[in-house]
């Protein structure tokens, strides 16, 4: 059917595209297929109890309160309960600073909404988190890709980027998606030097943050500016930091948080009106409830020691079955591991084969904002439970084993 | 606090502004003002217990589901419900034609991140939504503000509009907000005519349409044009229409949707993809199960009757109390009138007076988007409990006298 609509598109319409990563879900649909390429925590860990109980309680105590519309910078309660949890861990930071949005991809849209001019330039990891390429295209961005290793970001190659004039620095600095790595210190304390120097600020994107398996803890970026500036863990103001309740709790409440000076709170608040007015107040109350009083830091644990075994057993089967033309990380935390196949192996003609034996995984080149990377593939292996893990890693294997027997 | 990000801002951030009716929300916090400024339905009609039923139901049964990612379009049993509810009302459509907003404000944003360039020129009646404009200011629009009396936009000024040469045409028919109008049917055949005539289409809003108090339901703008085309109720694809759980059920779920030919809603969708992955899924099961049995079409009873009764006690005190200069309209179903004070009135003026005396409404102003209408205000009976309607327009009336009585 041809309507009037059709030829009256935007320019930027052309430039939002669609997500490959959003598409391949829909195989995820098929009950027949494990797929390793969605980037879902594992329903077993949600509290579904927990929230249970959380929702009886928001509605028997606070009703109709819970149900109209509420302020656009979110519930208080709950800006006040991350503030405090922020300080604690991090920077010190008032409600003021902080936004609840519907996930981190809203606070990613609303960075671009606020900040981003057709042509600005943004400087990313490459490979770099695909949802915030496809929130920054519509606005019309160019990515300045500086390539990372086991360690992450190269940030010895900063210097180069900053000289171009970029907007600001995007990095996940723990069990990045999509490759699993995590940011070495010395890289985080260069990176925020050079940022201060050339007068560049810093998104930090950190969904898994808390999903550490071993190791200690690293700072955060939004910490170390703040130590670097000598104001001794008052919030600077030159990190914009992102957080979320999906990794945590679950991810079809769409609760996340931006950490941001009280000037860009208010702009970000703008976009947020014009947006979709406020995030639900009954999920706010109800994220709240169950986590007022310390759940989520027991919770965590729980959700670690699952993704662990996960991990440990998708590595183990990966030594096992993949022969040793492919390399992969061994992420410290997070959900994902990043596998580099042999430079002639295209990842997205290998996933076609390997959806017919039933297996999917994401192609690495949607991963990379300016091309490359066509013999990479990203790895899920928080969704699926230990058995599929096994037999897909197994058929994977198998599949990755044809292939180069068949080349040689 | 000085930040590197103050001198960032992107072009459109300028334009983004704020929103006059959030910030005035914030004054109906203080619970000692009466306030009939805000948009927001009665809280006493919130179906709470209901809900609470349907949370229980759905996580003791569907559980993790009810809690992970879920597709973007929206949960599948709730757009196939909507399109049985708009086959048996209005035209007929797929669930492929219809997508889940996170409320009718993100389904204006999407329109605007879909089709609006900056310049181009979009149609809308003047008095008309202010959520619409602060959607589409980020984006660039221009504005074609055709004048509206008290049976709606005055379609025989919109040919010279249609002129012009604009993307689309923007209307609320039933009960607009803000001036509480509603489009005659004869004014809506010629509408739907001339935007076929001119080949523009329309975007339909109505969120208020089931809110009707007395007189027939009119028929909605997309259903006349199936009729004007001759394709007896098939949906022809030229008006895209929404509407809203916001007023039925509750606003604070944030749950609203889009009908829209099917390249459209694709369209749509990768917008959407970008800008928060997909509406929380909990939600949208639990309004699903609220309402699959048909427990909607009752429970509007209960809220017509409500506001029926605030709007009659609101017009009686008006009369009462109101000087003869101040004129209003009488809207027939909805959440909204609006007042009309003499020219010399300045109604932002008036507002100011108005807080001192513990009352609030909106001036009309921000709801012209090409200027004017100082001397207009927007009052929403929909919210304040009869005894602070009472209280509330009696004070208003004592000011408005008062401002008479010292002009003369």
């Amino acid at each position: 059917m041809q309507t009037p609509w059709e030829y009256r598109y935007a320019n930027r319409t052309q430039r939002m595209g669609s997500s490959v990563i959003r598409e391949l879900l829909k195989l995820t649909e098929q009950p027949d297929i494990i797929s390793f390429a969605g980037g879902l925590p594992a329903p077993e860990v949600f509290p579904v109890e927990e929230i249970k109980q959380a929702c009886i309680y928001v509605l028997d105590n606070f009703g109709p309160q819970s149900l109209q519309y509420s302020a656009t910078e979110g519930y208080r309660p709950l800006r006040e309960m991350i503030s405090r949890h922020t300080g604690r861990y991090s920077v010190k930071v008032t409600p003021e600073n902080i936004l609840i949005t519907s996930g981190s991809q809203q606070a990613l849209d609303f960075i671009g909404r606020v900040f981003i001019n057709q042509g600005d330039h943004v400087i990313v990891e490459s490979p770099t988190y695909l949802g915030a390429l496809q929130a920054w295209n519509g606005y019309g961005a160019q990515y300045i890709a500086v390539p990372s290793d086991e360690n992450g970001m190269m940030v010895d190659k900063l210097e180069e980027a900053l000289r171009i004039g970029p907007k600001f620095i995007y990095v996940l600095p723990n069990f990045q998606n999509p490759s699993g790595t995590t940011l070495s210190l010395e890289r985080r304390k260069l990176l925020v030097e050079l940022a201060d120097r050339y007068g560049v600020p810093i998104v930090e994107d950190d969904p898994y943050g808390q999903l550490r398996f071993e190791g200690d803890h690293l700072p955060s970026l939004v910490w170390l500016d703040s130590q670097y500036r000598g104001d001794n863990g008052t919030y600077t103001g030159n990190v914009i930091y992102l957080s979320t309740f999906s990794k945590l709790l679950a991810p079809g409440l769409r609760l996340a948080w931006v950490i941001a000076p009280e000037q860009v709170i208010r702009k970000l608040v703008h976009a947020k009106q014009a947006a979709d007015l406020s995030t639900a107040a009954f999920n706010q109350m109800v994220a709240y409830e169950v986590a007022k009083h310390g759940f989520l830091d027991e919770h965590v644990k729980v959700i670690r020691a699952t993704y662990k075994e996960r991990r440990d057993l998708m590595l183990e089967m990966m030594a096992e079955t993949f022969p040793p033309e492919v390399r992969w990380t061994k992420p410290l935390g997070g959900m994902f591991l990043w596998g580099i196949l042999p430079e002639w192996m295209d990842a997205a003609e290998l996933l076609n084969e390997a959806i017919e034996r039933k297996v999917a995984f994401v192609p690495g080149g949607s991963f990379h904002p300016n091309g490359g990377g066509t013999n990479t593939m990203r790895i899920n292996f928080s969704y699926s439970k230990p058995e599929f893990i096994r037999e897909g890693i197994a058929r994977l294997g198998t599949l990755l084993k044809e292939k180069v027997a068949e080349r040689k």
